[in-house]
């Protein structure tokens, strides 16, 4: 922690915070500058708190944390890329893996047929929920263990991974066992306890970003995982909130190349949320392979205008083949590939 | 739904959209402007599905939902002031409701001197939590069950309703048989499951605000609560995110006049996590009350510097009585009234 | 600038930082920490230029301004409230003043009458514009200097200041003779060369803060103001932009403590722009006086449903001389006063 | 415009408002659904004034504008796509094109060493500010017109089209006489009357949006330039505030498709102040370009770590000259050129 005083903070002031951080078992370097004094402390962080309590002192202007808040989900502390493996899929390795599927699972025809056109498409890993976060209660919340059967049969036919969501602690132990990864809903990034107990269920985990969290919270919450001993985490980036309506929410794109930069798990971006408009959905995804995402997760459904949910932002099997093409060549202008589908 | 045309569009066009809404069972009523062709659809809402479908078909500039997304939460269906009675307190009613006490129980001395402390400054309910939502998992994560038993006897012994929070589902049996208010925290404001079992539960909830819900979405997530049979839902405003950094939140104080337009359910302000800075509460605490809040809730501590949690946030005792005072006059200016303590 | 470095930097890459601050001039204080090194800078900080390089050089995990990028808007090199005189008003003294007029003067009869309605509920201030920032180029674009000398008659004949909004650098001569206190819009808060010319102007300034300006931001354009020998600043809190729309903006009131706290200047609350309609405006107008606002600023009008602009946040004269009453009682509670009128 | 009325709005009501609008000489039609009455109002929309004044009638519930605000600048009043010409630049036509250059114009020899690198590299128009925009009155303000007279060489010499910034009118007649485009910063989107005059000036104007401008926002500013008689408007994406601190701004790079279909106008994207930090640039300009973006304005400084502003976001030559590659690539991909330099 760094305090910094106002200009004209008296040396009384100054000693007085001087003391209270010695009275934690720490230690104070001063420096007084042509401004202001400032005091820098040494040791350990851990005593001193809550640090927005020297910001209240007299004399007092700012106060500044220099220890980064998460360790295990930094680079910093963990040079090299970390690669997770999700069925056959390595995220976070030289190949850009596409996620598809539809938003929920609906019936086995539905699933079945997806399934196959995505993995023609080459999609390495199936997405579509059983569980499903709406946000009115008067609609369709998804099959649930059904639907789950439905998908892994789907998945195995056609030698995908499976994602799916859970939504609380007790599906965690319904859907580990059909899943290859699970996934964490936007709404769900600071649900702590679920994310202890992700920590605990050695299954890889898709940790998708809060609607108004920041890239450091996100690593946060990711670092609640890891620090349940699961290393397996692959961030998911599906656009935030912000004063724009054109838009269901707003992509940030540059959340790739900063996670890259902060970092070594792999970040994967959803343009189909992140726009909410089957008209943008392809222009995005290109656009997230091109600022280096390891991965672009697209919503697909075989009749999008009949979908329980999400029809708007879904593509057709067609739509999807034409952008996966699009995304394999900019992949390999930057030196990475896509797997190529039947 | 209300689907607007653009300028140019062909009558081939407007015929492919009223055959489809027609298909689905629903009437359509054509008006042809000067500018463009509106079609509004008469019928049961629920068979349209999303209707953001319709926004894609070619010719089509617009389409907007017009019946209100929540009924049960809706002044418009429910045009009394509802009245949630905890403990001894009315909220909503004409008394403006001070709910008081630590962001965390630390220990019995603690919980103890504070709940006397708020009591004899006119507070009627009691706050404090013994599960902790912490952003890093470094950090104090609550006493558990024996922080409520604590906290109940405080509560008890100076005749104080106890508000706590819950996270998870299996917490509201263990803490619902301390409590007289369940309490769901920003971070929560969307997870569905909880708030489904909170609507069986039986127990008043006190709804935080989404970090970045809108109004809409906050009484959409009442929605699901109220149709779970439960009635006695109180909103709370604690900030939402901006751009600002100068506070913790930006508290959307207009909230309080525009949930009570749109809602019959009572609204709570609290200005400690609006703000995060113990030097602006009480600005903030008078300013709730005169917008018209039916409560404020306070972070109180016997020793701010030394909480475990939110210090900086928290007010001391006195700081707390004298904030009362105040809002307490203020309340009289609107022909209301704030407890007198001890 | 204290300069964070990452845990693993090694000797070299602290050194070669160091390297360079030096070859600035400046002097360097060294702190080897548990986790990291820090170094703090010391000297004039105009030598560092745009201290965000020193963050791209290898091993620096982060560089910190400590100087306040604000001297002479800052309250710590200005302890003493400023009090800025406009007729007889006094802004930032103990009283709060009532600002009102219509958004845009109309007609003769429009805006003598609303002067005379205003003063006698105690307004001591008029606004209206004429010269009008619209978003739609087909919108009503104000009266002009026409609108100005009606609207100084209207003044003088009641007692009132008059304040009104300039766009540009040639209304600044053309709208100075008439007016007590020039205005500059929110989209004209970072115009500088605007800014420049009325720090040289001699006249009273309201500053009103832009759609989304951090606070930090709008002290700096107070700065400009200040720098060129205008001391005669306040500002105008009038909502920022967020996701919510139930609103027009977010009316910030933490604003207003938090400026107290940082600045000299007075501050007053425009809720009409703030939330945009009328129901809502009169909640909003107690909550800034009771936030500790130096004054608020309404729009008034004779018959709000035929305004040539912003009519539905306009408030009737019955309206507004309710509010009136209701402030006046609330700035008694905090030990203030607000004129009474005839 | 389309009423909505509550669900238990009474038929006297519905008939005020009905007899309201035909009193403005319009048509009303009216449909009584299962849940509401709606009416849509038929006839010339200026009629209506602020439409937000019927919302506010007794039994009204919401209502909503169906006329596009901006006519000019909308792809569904103009289909064919607007290519602007400046110098040899054609954008707005299959190819994308690289605007690049210093921040601030600060030397006869940096502004030559940057015109030749960044024409050898494939780049079509020279960016340089010789009036800028800085938060800090104590900051550099730009070399003025000698600034200019710098630049037109260097643009000359290497065949380089010129743009720079006019902050003001005044500044409109100066800088004409050298540029080949002028820039609006996003300061200054909405200062309208500097758009007004900037409708007049017959240059082309590249439109910098707004902080905090929606994209319909944007549309209206360009309705402006476009409405006095100038079609010569380029859109330029430069990033939104959000709450994310990790990057100076959150490049929304969702704007490109989206301006594409709303709009006719060419879209450019500036990446180096839509994330601020050298590192990230590249990645976002080749998402912008796999977005479908019709051109990127990139900054580059000979010696980044000594400019005058920006430096931190400045690309060096050769960095510049590496993007130009990869951006070149992508747009093949994609069907498009990026010319080839020297």
């Amino acid at each position: 922690m760094i305090v910094v005083f106002e200009a004209h903070a008296t040396e009384e002031q100054i000693r007085n915070v001087q003391g209270r951080v010695e009275a934690l078992g720490l230690r104070v370097q001063r420096s007084d500058g042509v401004e202001q004094t400032v005091l820098g402390v040494i040791g350990d962080r851990k005593r001193l708190g809550d640090i927005r309590q020297f910001a209240l002192l007299p004399g007092v202007r700012d106060v500044i944390p220099v220890s980064s808040p998460y360790k295990l989900a930094s680079r910093e502390f963990h040079p090299e890329d970390t690669v997770v493996q999700v069925g056959a899929a390595a995220i976070g390795g030289p190949e850009v893996i596409l996620v598809a599927g539809p938003c929920s699972i609906e019936s086995k025809a539905q699933i079945e047929s997806t399934a196959q056109a995505v993995a023609d498409a080459g999609a390495r890993l199936l997405r579509g929920g059983a569980y499903k976060p709406r946000t009115s209660p008067y609609s369709f919340q998804g099959l649930g263990e059904p639907g789950l059967e439905l998908m892994r049969r789907a998945a195995d036919r056609h030698g995908l991974g499976m994602v799916t969501e859970v939504m609380t602690i007790e599906q965690i132990s319904i859907v580990a066992p059909y899943a290859d990864m699970l996934q964490v809903g936007a709404r769900n990034m600071q649900n702590y306890p679920l994310l202890v107990e992700l920590g605990r269920s050695g299954k890889p985990v898709l940790l998708k970003r809060g609607m108004s969290a920041t890239i450091e919270e996100w690593l946060m919450s990711a670092e609640y995982i890891l620090s349940g001993g699961n290393s397996q985490v692959v961030l998911c980036e599906r656009g935030i909130r912000t004063f724009e309506t054109a838009t269901r929410n707003t992509l940030d794109l540059s959340a790739a190349p900063v996670v890259k930069h902060l970092s070594h798990l792999p970040i994967v971006v959803d343009p189909s949320h992140g726009v909410g408009d089957r008209r943008y959905v392809a222009a995005m995804a290109r656009a997230a392979v091109a600022a280096g995402a390891d991965g672009v997760m697209i919503e697909v459904h075989p009749d999008p205008d009949h979908a329980l949910s999400d029809g708007p932002q879904s593509l057709t099997f067609d739509e999807f083949a034409a952008l996966a093409n699009r995304c394999r060549i900019i992949a390999t202008t930057l030196g990475r590939r896509i797997a190529k589908g039947a």
